[in-house]
């Protein structure tokens, strides 16, 4: 109870507010938000039950798992809190609002703290501790959202990690083009992953509360190398095998690194939600993350991509390969993918965001 | 509503877990708190009926105020645990416990988080914000610690920092051997601030539920300068007007100088209490905090005092001073006391910590 029995790879996003920082770089993320805002604010209107938002303390209770340093998490908790009064009975004494902030027990959350809003309208608190096991008491929160943390997986799938096994991933860093063995790998511990992160949950969430996600999502079928983050993912191990090829990293240490993110279908969320049994499907769909831009990508896009990737996944390469050689990996990194720019915006971005909505029973 | 309101000029102790960190040099206040470890297990045992700790998530809630960085913090709540699982009924359905770790915003919650105890029985929060605010829902927690916190000041009273009022306090750091308009500034400031402290904890605390304080306290019309902390008061300005001679610091960082901590005697908490009317009185106390103490304070006694004293107070005079004057100040001052041995051997130690606990109405 309360305690992280996984051991996690993944770490966390670009601490403190410095130029590197997530704080500072998630505008990307930010606008995929944006896009949910009115999706989030519908679900709440029409799924909240204003009766489930009933307690002894006439407290509504919200969390968001994997908010990392803020900003867009108080955005984001802001649009919700608006959207529960809206629902709520026009006589009925004013709530207060207790807003839990998760993310893993090393998130930079000196930095989520300062930066909270002077202003704000609730109590704040923060939760360290993994959302693959529980972080709070048993139905203790009416609203739990999720954004851009569920496609991180608890860790890299252990099969990658043993030489003798067919899933070891030589050259490559993500399953985007590799063996089936990979794939298989991948998926297996998305499943693992969800299945544990769905039990806790319904733990969590009081009965008629919701359970809102969004995460990296790929229609079924589709071959991850279809995707701009598939022409990223060989890109980077193109970068990896350069510089191993001048002797700054070792052949072992490209061939152990991989990237713990996983794309998801509607199709398996929906099975995994079914077999936890404890949730109805409020919403599932697929959605374009990119459609607020109204024009083809271009070199400045993908550079700006690039920064943002480097904030959320900065502490993975530095973990692995060493601080002294993030700048150079995402220079490089840079440069080919902004060679690639014709490629990147032809590649598929539609419907690779997957949102969904869930009520507890 | 969970907004800070006052301008925090009290600091928080020194983060981090490095030499000179709060987290490494609080062993003093940790032999306090074992002291209080019975007192507090007496009380909860026979003050806390279980039929207050029944709530619709069968969750029984916890806060430390002024937590700072552990390791205290987490003895002291698991002790409490312990005690609230005897005064269960046996046949009960075994509860879940959420603490709500709450500090300054600006206290290092990162290191706490990472010290968090691996084996852990309970789901654990931070919960930035000043306890002289409003940092919690209404009613939403049974039981509220707060140990060496309160003797704090919400900030210096701000007579003394007006050069043409009588309570300026030039050449000294403190009440100790101070003008009266001084003193009474200092009690003014503490009265508003615990009847702010007390209007807080009366939403946030349920029905029935207790209020444990451990802080400085005083007999009733005993002269501050008679304890050691006078000693050592008197010293520091001692010290700081050697280091103004010196041409090290300007004189007007001097006077403007002042150590917001304050000492209160039983009669005038009991008062504030009487004043707020929400709570009935449990316990009201002076305790010896070093009864541990068998034997005569030596050198060595009033050096490890001095580590203690720096870490909590350290970041006051680096706010004030600057960094690079730290440990001079505190070199300066502990060779001071440590010639002062005798003279603070002989001081008032005894009834010099003030314990309470309140039931709320």
């Amino acid at each position: 109870m309360g305690k992280v029995e996984i051991v996690l790879n993944s770490l966390p996003m670009s601490g403190g507010d410095g130029p590197n920082s997530y704080s500072k770089n998630s505008h990307l993320q930010r606008r995929s938000a944006s896009l949910l805002k009115e999706t989030i604010n519908k679900l709440i209107t029409e799924k909240l039950d204003a009766k489930t938002l009933i307690c002894d303390s006439n407290t509504i209770r919200i969390a968001d798992l994997g908010c990392a340093t803020g900003p867009n998490t108080f955005f984001l908790v802001q649009d919700i809190i608006k959207s529960v009064e809206t629902t709520l009975e026009p006589n009925s004494t004013k709530p207060e609002f207790l807003v839990f902030f998760n993310d893993l027990t090393n998130n930079d959350f000196n930095t989520l703290f300062t930066s909270l809003p002077q202003d704000r309208s609730y109590f704040a608190v923060g939760v360290p501790g993994s959302f693959y096991g529980r972080v709070l008491p048993q139905s203790s929160v009416h609203i739990v959202v999720t954004l851009a943390a569920t496609h991180w997986l608890s860790s890299v799938p252990y099969e990658l990690l043993d030489k003798s096994s067919k899933a070891w991933n030589k050259g490559k860093v993500h399953y985007s083009n590799a063996a089936e063995e990979v794939v298989k790998a991948y998926e297996d511990q998305f499943g693992r992953d969800m299945e544990r992160f769905l039990e806790a949950r319904a733990q969590e969430i009081v009965s008629g509360g919701l359970l809102v996600v969004g995460m990296c999502g790929i229609p079924e079928g589709m071959p991850f190398s279809n995707l701009a983050d598939g022409i990223m993912y060989t890109s980077m191990a193109d970068v990896l095998i350069q510089m191993q090829s001048q002797g700054l990293i070792s052949e072992e240490q490209v061939d152990s690194f991989n990237i713990p993110i996983y794309s998801a279908s509607p199709e398996e969320v929906a099975a995994l939600v079914e077999k936890n049994g404890c949730f109805t499907v409020e919403s599932m769909e697929l959605m374009d993350p990119a459609a607020w831009l109204k024009r083809p990508m271009d070199v400045e896009d993908v550079s700006q991509w690039m920064v943002c990737i480097k904030a959320t996944m900065g502490s993975l390469f530095i973990n692995h390969f060493g601080d002294h050689l993030l700048d150079d990996i995402f220079d490089r990194l840079t440069d080919r993918l902004v060679g690639l720019t014709d490629k990147v915006e032809s590649s598929y971005r539609e419907k690779v965001m997957l949102f969904f909505a869930l009520k507890r029973k």
